[in-house]
């Protein structure tokens, strides 16, 4: 193309989220991020830009000082990619207001989003993978809002002496660095020549929701599902009708009980990986503390992309917000409950100047997870 | 799963479309084919069934008969797939009013369609991948009735002596055969060791459309847009809002010329494939019939899986419907055009019982074409 | 490495041919091609050059004036790999004396060679794919010089009705390009989705030797076996102790008869693809010489990178050397008959400046000619 | 194939080893292990069976009770790949005098191997793939005595304050699950995702020898490289001329100095994976005999198919055989030295009745112990 060129934007498609506000200039477009379907949730963003090849563009996304999270702009760096598959940065500055991508893209087209994402086709090819293997079976797929398959993975036998370990990821769709997470889980799990993961199929069954909100994964939702709800505050008391996703995974929880749950998150401020957990339960314990901290200072020792020192405020005893997976697990079936946030940017102490936090890093943090209930294994 | 079992069905997808009538026996699920989103037009299906995986399980499509083409039914059989990459051919009957499909799924998830599917992502990501090539620019990103992108491909450098090619697929979204046939085609272009690409691009430049109705497709429809307009029906007066596909193309083949045109279908009821051509535009004539029959001879030779022997009935001269695309193009820009042709059924001289008519056959379809467009450069 | 580094030049594996005269100078390296281990032939080189990864090197091949063809060095360029994937071509210049490659390898390790190496791995690993299909039988293992399996493969079903074609390849160890053209015609033969393939197979049987030489490839031979002889000088008395590769392969053609037989080469000077066949055989006639040029032109029609202007003198009748494979069968068992010939060098009018010809070349050449086999199935 | 069917025996590649005694029968094939080239050691065998597609033979190995290991044979299954890279095992028997394999192949061609076997061509891929990333540099090459390189790569970069590893594999050439084991550690540390990678590299350099004995190997050598030497009997006293792959290794690594060294090999007779180190050398010590404890702890926690209950028995202080590696280079330079052993058989508490030990687990076990010597990174 030449002096006709012309620049689409695009994102009509799973997960999609951008609205364009002026692209009568291909060097300085200008953008804003929509908010949730059905709430005023705004952060997540993924489209596609083409006919920009030979152009150097300037992208400004306008709306970024009313995001959710203005912090989570700060250090920030959105990723790139030329095929779907590597996600790398680009140059991303913001000034309080708008953040402002700079852009010199190698070919005519390229999707950009605000972190590498996790399409529903990808989703199903996953899950159906897992389901071939003989160790995995589909427990049950109750339905969401919009009458979307909810699917819960059984890796392993349940019995009488086999522990119960939960992982539920993408509560909130935006984050989708907790599927990435659950498909190295997966893969591990299912691996034949894995001795960690032979070792833990004979002491304990998994429960997996790879996806808790497909809806508004599709949709391309930052933290809410159809019904405008926010999965993670509404665990004391989900609704059938607004929360059916919460609703039936914890009928199956309270059929299958609970010895250890994993719900898996992004946060878009801090740059770490860390791990939030119970302690502002009534029943909290020292024995409870004790495995919360070996489990922590475990994972800290098999990767090193995981770190103790930084994360969120512990809520006082009798403190704690019974709406959230973690806290309301804990206190109802007396499992060891835990938040995992990975960050959107990268992890401050290991840094990767290309791709940041990744999807592959990702992988391999939830891999390394394993390591670690293994180690646990007796003492749940 | 056990007594407990729970089927279920999900349609919520790219490309998805069924309608539930009743999944109370997971032995007998009854379904209907949704219409399109904006027309009464019926007869593509693609869902995903969960929970199946220890059942046999008797699939009745209760409308069958009241879809558009009940012939399409009559010996034919629908794909499944367990792994979204190889779609083979179920058991299938018709009785003149329901499908019914035999399933005894190997796992727990698997996808069903009238036809292997080809996805908005693929699409994506083919799109990206042709980009990467040096030999190939997006022409232009137009904009369809939904503001989804509708990308042209150029391949090749245009010039003065350089005879121009159009290939357009997918006006009826239903018909994904014909976007797998332009995978085929791109592929081989871009191939640099392929020594016949090498050679067309040193004398050809060649436009392609891989989906000209990607709204229609990620709608799950069969035929429409999502205006509800049949696109091949509306070539002679494209109308801006409710055609836009159509206007944008023709608009840039105006500026491009055309010598040659392929406008790529499936059709529902014959078992072969097969051109039509412009046979009955005003200015039809010998020497075009001539370069018609040479070009079907020549693809008839160079790949046994077309035939010219069955086919549609000829329109007279004169009675071209100037709609098509083919008739328009044949007219406006005087070019050899031809409607290519594909089985959902199977051919019935060079039968594959396991896969039927597949996207592998159609990508070799597609490259072969590019042997009989070599082998007629200097006519066209 | 630094003041220490070290270059080594090794050839001790499948395949590998050079002398070292003399390493002291990393920059200046100097080498001598070996002859055939049982012949004075010498032309093929491989080898590997370890340690020079920050160096930019001078490869001088002294004597590359008294190896078989000099003027294969003119206009030539050696091949390079990092990773036994990818053969690029590097700088090389000859000045009637030496041969001499500038090489400045990004990595530690490279390979070097003539032409893309094709190596005994490769080969058995090919030939158990190919078993692995249901078209495809080992016809029979008879026995080498050296007690190597030399492998007949039969792909399709002899018949009262079947026309018999023949192809073997690599007669000369180190014109390696001809099994990777086999490589292009068994992967063609053996695709359930390719519909030339499905033709050809309901009407012919093809009976295939990748590699007449295993011998001599393993010994890094140019154009011997382990016996010091020419295959290619000795069908029309081939002896069971030092050629039993062509008596074995002579006798199996006796039991099948031929109706087509293509022996696969590489010449080391002429910078084109070409044929040569049998016109000096004492029962040349018109209608042979017709298939013959039939087959010739259609070949050039289906792959531009063949071409019919440049080749071999023509014997005169009655002329014909019987003791090359082509001569030889057409007077034996009438059939068309030719050797193909391939360039070490590149194709002068379609040249490729990265790879010159290549692998995937001669491939995609292979598999050409079964268009070609399936226009003249009914005249051989 | 049918009456006329031959069934040829091969051995003449890479690798490879075994002696025809009788093939009149194609269903009791009688064959015979070769002893090294240049000694009498043999267990080894490596060979490709073709033309056996339709039968079941009965293959014996005459000699096996007179080969290094007898007690080898016992609960032993031969291994059998049908595409070189699967490698399942086979019905086995042994009375005491001979082995007899049960071979009902399913293809015309197989390989058939003592432990799947580990190419030169595929050592000179991985090679070229790890000294392609910028983690790796290729220290050395020296020679060995037919005038092979031997490969020494660097990763990661020296410094005064990083702790040196050395490891070895493959001494005995026969024990191909040494390489595997290298090749998941080399994957490991290349791998930029990994964080206990990251980790390591911050803090040490590793220094790998994929094969020391790349004569033997290609000989199909049990135990010997080509001057009939068992390299792990010249530690202490390594010659230039007949253990050359010693004397340069040991060199090198008395200018880098030893924290940990690891020595790779294959048990033949038991089935466990197990570590025997150096507490007979003359200042062994309690601090040292505690960090040998904790890896070998830790080793068994992070990878269950590791155990410290079965292996060798340990020889008292002073008594420490000086020839060996581990024994050698923890008396010189004071490491933690270990011999690290795998089973040809399968692990007994956690088999695998499809493959045995393969190669994944060994490559995972190698994985594994990038954790352990993380976790003891600042006690070496």
């Amino acid at each position: 193309m030449d002096s006709k060129q012309r620049v689409t934007i695009n994102s009509q498609f799973d997960g999609g989220n951008i609205e364009v506000a002026d692209l009568s200039d291909a060097e300085d477009i200008q953008l804003n991020v929509r908010t949730d379907r059905q709430s005023k949730d705004c952060q997540w963003f993924y489209f596609r830009i083409a006919g920009a090849g030979n152009l150097h563009s300037r992208i400004r996304i306008l709306n970024a000082g009313q995001c959710n999270y203005p912090a989570g702009w700060e250090q920030y760096q959105a990723v790139c990619s030329d095929d779907l598959q590597n996600w790398y940065r680009v140059p991303t500055t913001y000034d309080g207001t708008e953040l402002v991508l700079s852009l010199q893209p190698a070919t005519d087209c390229c999707h950009i989003a605000y972190f590498a994402p996790y399409s529903l086709h990808r989703h199903y090819e996953r899950i159906s993978a897992a389901c071939r293997s003989d160790r995995c079976r589909l427990e049950s797929s109750t339905k969401t809002v919009l009458g979307r398959d909810l699917e819960i993975l059984r890796i392993g036998e349940p019995g009488p002496n086999r522990r119960v370990c939960w992982m539920v990821a993408r509560q909130h769709p935006g984050e989708t660095m907790a599927e990435w997470w659950i498909e190295g889980v997966v893969d591990r799990l299912l691996d034949p020549n894995d001795a960690v993961a032979r070792s833990l199929l004979s002491n304990m069954v998994f429960y997996v929701v790879p996806n808790m909100n497909p809806d508004g994964s599709f949709q391309g939702n930052l933290r809410t599902n159809a019904a405008g709800v926010n999965l993670n505050r509404v665990w004391d008391r989900p609704d059938i009708h607004t929360s059916p996703e919460v609703y039936w995974v914890k009928k199956t929880m309270e059929a299958t009980g609970v010895d250890i749950c994993f719900d898996v998150h992004g946060d878009e401020a801090l740059p770490y990986n860390f791990i939030a957990s119970s302690e502002g339960i009534a029943d909290w314990n020292d024995s409870r503390q004790q495995l919360l901290d070996s489990f922590k200072s475990t994972l800290e020792a098999v990767n090193p992309d995981f770190q103790t020192r930084y994360g969120y405020p512990v809520a006082p005893r009798g403190k704690a917000n019974l709406s959230f997976c973690t806290n309301c697990t804990a206190a109802e079936f007396g499992s060891l409950s835990m938040t995992h946030e990975m960050p959107f940017k990268d992890t401050k102490g290991t840094p990767d100047d290309i791709f940041g936090w990744s999807p592959a890093r990702s992988k391999l943090l939830g891999a390394s997870n394993l390591d670690v209930v293994h180690a646990h294994m007796n003492k749940l």
